[in-house]
């Protein structure tokens, strides 16, 4: 019952209007030869036909139908089958991936847009291709030259997939107490053994070959998160060619996880029994290693809240302009109006699009400053990213479930009715805050890790830039607002010294507040760009109109925030909770 | 795997230290003859065993069972057939009923914590009877003679149940455009048609028989909800002497709906098909009758709001003294402490336990305004709980939502699996915000109706027990939000002439600063009463640490909505949404 349609016009204006992205791209070396406006344009339509009319129907059954488990087996609903061979026909797994083995190499911009794309097709369904993506990242930077080779052009062409086995029973967020042991062969090789849990897509039916990447311990380590290492594990084993051969591994899948939703994807136990393993980079090195998988995946969540909230949006606006409840212009009380003529369903409809589209525009940018990090070597760019990433990921996931919360209510008592469709995107959205690091944790690495970091330089580097669009579109809520959390910031890089607790104490609140700012940064910068926009009279004024609504209505929430950052702490006694 | 135990100090220190509820009842001629505080904490007492050994624990299986529908019976979990027993033997369902009909007369300020307990253990469990509670308060008032002397000993004994039938498929917060016929017959009967949708413990087979109340029109109705009539439909047909005879009324349940949660509740699609009715109350004054089984339904859905999030935060609460992950105390890097000791998780916990005893402080405090208005006749107590109804209803299930979302968020991924129980409460309770009136619709209850009703003479006496209870504990921080509260309502009471749509679009945000007041002052009136409080050193000191907590870290919030309804309102267009 669900709809979706890719919001292709809103797309092409925060790439080439809004960000300008294409300057970048025109000017850089490598990516001129790649990329082009136009091409970039036809990239999203082709991906917004792919998401919007192969994938994004069958959504439903897919929650519906869900994995099944059986004797180490993995078996996903039948039409992922064939819409996967498609994706991989069509060269979309390997959107990102280094052209030097079979990758089209795009920048992250358009590669986030993506993305989104397929998240607002199906979540659950996602995953498969976008954790191998990730993987691929961690790869390219760390495997030696011949297993590039041999493995990243599969992985790109979609023939095999990846994962990234972290966790463990008794080790989610804190991976330092891992009990994954990795023992060193004559050969070379490691034999690893232990149990890794809520591995996405650890066992399933879709690929050939699964290449794991596995955080495990040398017999040697140092205690803790200094004595972890990465590993390459493949399901079936390669020949020397690289070729899968039909030896299989020494690992299975135990069972897979009954959750709240995403129900297609596997969330596996995976058991290594002695599997062979290959080190990946440095010994005791591989916790930094699989974060450049992971800082690849927040990036990527953010793209899920974005994507769930805008097909909930979708189909809340469309039952706002079909159901008719109450009367607001008509004066027959037989009759009634659609109920997207009463403020209160505006002011639902209007705090899930704002949020949305502000969303979009905050991926599209920190995208944007990882590739001119990636391509142009701009420490800067990579510094704001850095920063910028745990916002993405927790402001992201955290305003999309409030959009898919909202945009469910809109449809009253159907939004609680499976048939409708609603509750799945709040039920699938749910884990995007919850799973590559909770967003308490992202909250502790923004406030608690980065914020003050090099002396808070990429904070001041944001802050100037609002205050710089703030010369060319003048708006004085936020200017008000960007005053108040200056001085703030100024204040708690005082006292972080006499209270170290205080970050991590108001960490989730101080992320909130600069998420709001930085989303009315993000519709200033709209609202400024709209003099270059060429998709029609009626988007501009739907921008203007979301924008005034924000600033009015959603900005305002952050002195909420302001005033808890303000309060001095009281200590806590955890036994009196 | 999800705990549940009654939180009897914390209820007994809200009615008999908080509230001071004794008072009232020994000084009262009806509530002396029935109840005093050791039997109101004696019926405490049973009721947390009844709901805490019995309905708690099989919660989860309820949930995986659900209800089933077979050619239009409907079949609920093998347990509940047991449970229910046991809950009528008890004399549970007849806790509130009026004694004359076999009930026990309790006041409401007692029977809504026994709900709230209820909600904890299981809420799709709860609403078979709750809403027969419901359904014999309208009985009570509108029903002749015979018909209470009939009807109410068996629906307060639990031997059939009742519901309300308003819900049509076009026709739901709008009951105005419904369609379903009444036809007068010769004999003073009517023949009903028509079908209802979303009809809670409409067929079910804990009961002998089911008695219906149903919304329809006569035929010469006026237009809209002015030509509403109530109407008695039972299941089986009554003799003469009120006995259930074998003779079926022509009515049936369709099919049921495929939910987001309580899934062992039967929510029915109702077909009536020229079944036998009598009218209740006058004709085309249905709406009325309804709504007074509607108001008692709303408060019993702030104790779901309350009772999820207790069960919720009594679990997140245990894993977080149990799970081990990070290091606070300890020095050793291949140990970790509890979760519990993070500031992040702090705040988690005490946010959810600061929102679910506000919550309950403020259930009873309205619970008892109920009480006064019906064994005092007191008018302004009648005027706070009017007022206070939308608030109950809506910030408690809103916050109670938010609660539960927190609460699993405590879990990391194991939240998100079904085997921990936790991603149930928020399935459950979603459903509070949205039936009975959508949790928008009470908004525009408080905002649009009610606030500036009288000239506003109820939330004006709610503002003057807020600034006494500043008097007796002074808190400036509540004092400062009242300042600014009682400025904004001036305000807000001149503008509404100019500007109809202003109270219309800002009810949502109105609601939540009030209901973030309201709950400043519920802690505030704690901390006073803590000097009368019996329940031990660690039950005040929990408290002190909470209010504490609410005032520094919570309650700050209102800023945000304070800000957002002094914003002046811009035009919205539909079509640009």
């Amino acid at each position: 019952m669900s709809i979706y349609q890719a919001p292709l016009a809103d797309m092409r204006f925060n790439l080439f209007q809004l960000w300008k992205v294409q300057q970048f791209w025109s000017g850089n070396n490598i990516l001129s030869e790649r990329i082009e406006a136009d091409t970039a344009s036809a990239i999203l339509d082709e991906a917004g036909k792919v998401t919007a009319e192969l994938i994004a129907p069958k959504a439903q059954l897919a929650d519906e139908t869900g994995v099944q488990w059986q004797v180490g087996n993995v078996t996903t609903p039948e039409h992922y089958k064939v819409n996967y061979q498609q994706l991989c026909e069509g060269g979309w797994t390997a959107l990102s991936g280094d052209p030097e083995y079979g990758g089209m190499g795009m920048p992250k911009s358009l590669a986030t847009l993506y993305e989104e794309m397929m998240c607002s097709a199906d979540i659950a369904f996602s995953l498969y291709s976008g954790l191998t993506a990730g993987a691929c990242v961690t790869l390219l930077q760390y495997a030696d030259e011949t297993t590039k080779q041999h493995i990243l052009p599969r992985l790109y062409s979609g023939e095999w997939s990846a994962t990234m086995c972290l966790t463990e029973a008794h080790a989610g967020s804190d991976l330092g107490i891992m009990r994954t042991q990795a023992k060193p062969q004559a050969d070379g090789s490691y034999l690893i053994s232990g149990s890794k849990i809520f591995i996405t897509a650890g066992e399933h039916d879709l690929t050939d070959n699964i290449i794991h990447l596995v955080l495990a311990k040398l017999p040697d380590a140092p205690a803790g998160s200094r004595g972890i290492s990465l590993f390459l594990v493949p399901k079936f084993m390669l020949d020397t060619n690289g070729h899968k051969t039909e030896l299989r591994n020494s690992l299975q899948c135990g069972s897979v996880e009954h959750k709240m939703g995403i129900h297609a994807s596997a969330s596996c136990v995976m058991n290594f029994d002695d599997a062979k393993g290959y080190l990946l980079g440095e010994p005791n090195k591989g916790l930094a290693a699989m974060f450049t998988m992971m800082n690849y995946e927040r990036l990527a969540m953010g793209s899920q809240g974005v994507g769930a909230a805008e097909r909930a949006f979708q189909n809340a606006r469309l039952y706002a302009n079909d159901r008719l409840q109450g009367r607001v212009v008509t004066k027959d009380a037989n009759k009634a109006d659609p109920i997207i003529q009463h403020p209160d369903v505006q002011r639902m409809l209007l705090t899930a699009k704002a949020l949305t589209e502000a969303g979009r525009s905050f991926s599209v940018y920190v995208a944007h400053q990882l590739d001119q990090a990636k391509f142009g070597e701009d420490q800067n760019a990579l510094a704001v990213a850095s920063l910028l990433t745990p916002v993405t990921k927790a402001f992201l996931t955290d305003r999309g479930f409030d959009s898919c919360v909202m945009a469910q209510q809109v449809f009253g008592g159907h939004g609680y009715i499976k048939e409708w469709g609603m509750e799945q995107w709040v039920r699938d959205v749910r884990i995007a805050q919850i799973y590559e690091g909770t967003n308490g944790i992202q909250a502790l690495d923004f406030a608690g890790r980065k914020l003050f970091a090099d002396g808070g330089a990429a904070i001041q580097q944001i802050l100037q830039e609002i205050a710089a669009g703030l010369s060319v579109s003048p708006q004085p809520a936020l200017s008000e607002l960007l005053n108040q959390y200056q001085v703030l910031i100024g204040s708690l890089a005082q006292q972080k010294e006499a209270l170290p607790s205080l970050l991590q104490s108001h960490a989730c609140d101080l992320l909130d507040l600069t998420g709001y700012l930085l989303f009315g940064h993000m519709w200033n910068k709209t609202l400024a760009a709209l003099g270059d926009c060429i998709e029609g009279e009626e988007f501009i004024a739907s921008k203007r109109q979301t924008a005034d609504f924000y600033f009015s209505r959603i900005m305002p929430k952050a002195y909420g925030y302001l005033h808890i950052v303000q309060q001095s702490l009281s200590a806590i006694n955890p036994s009196l909770i």
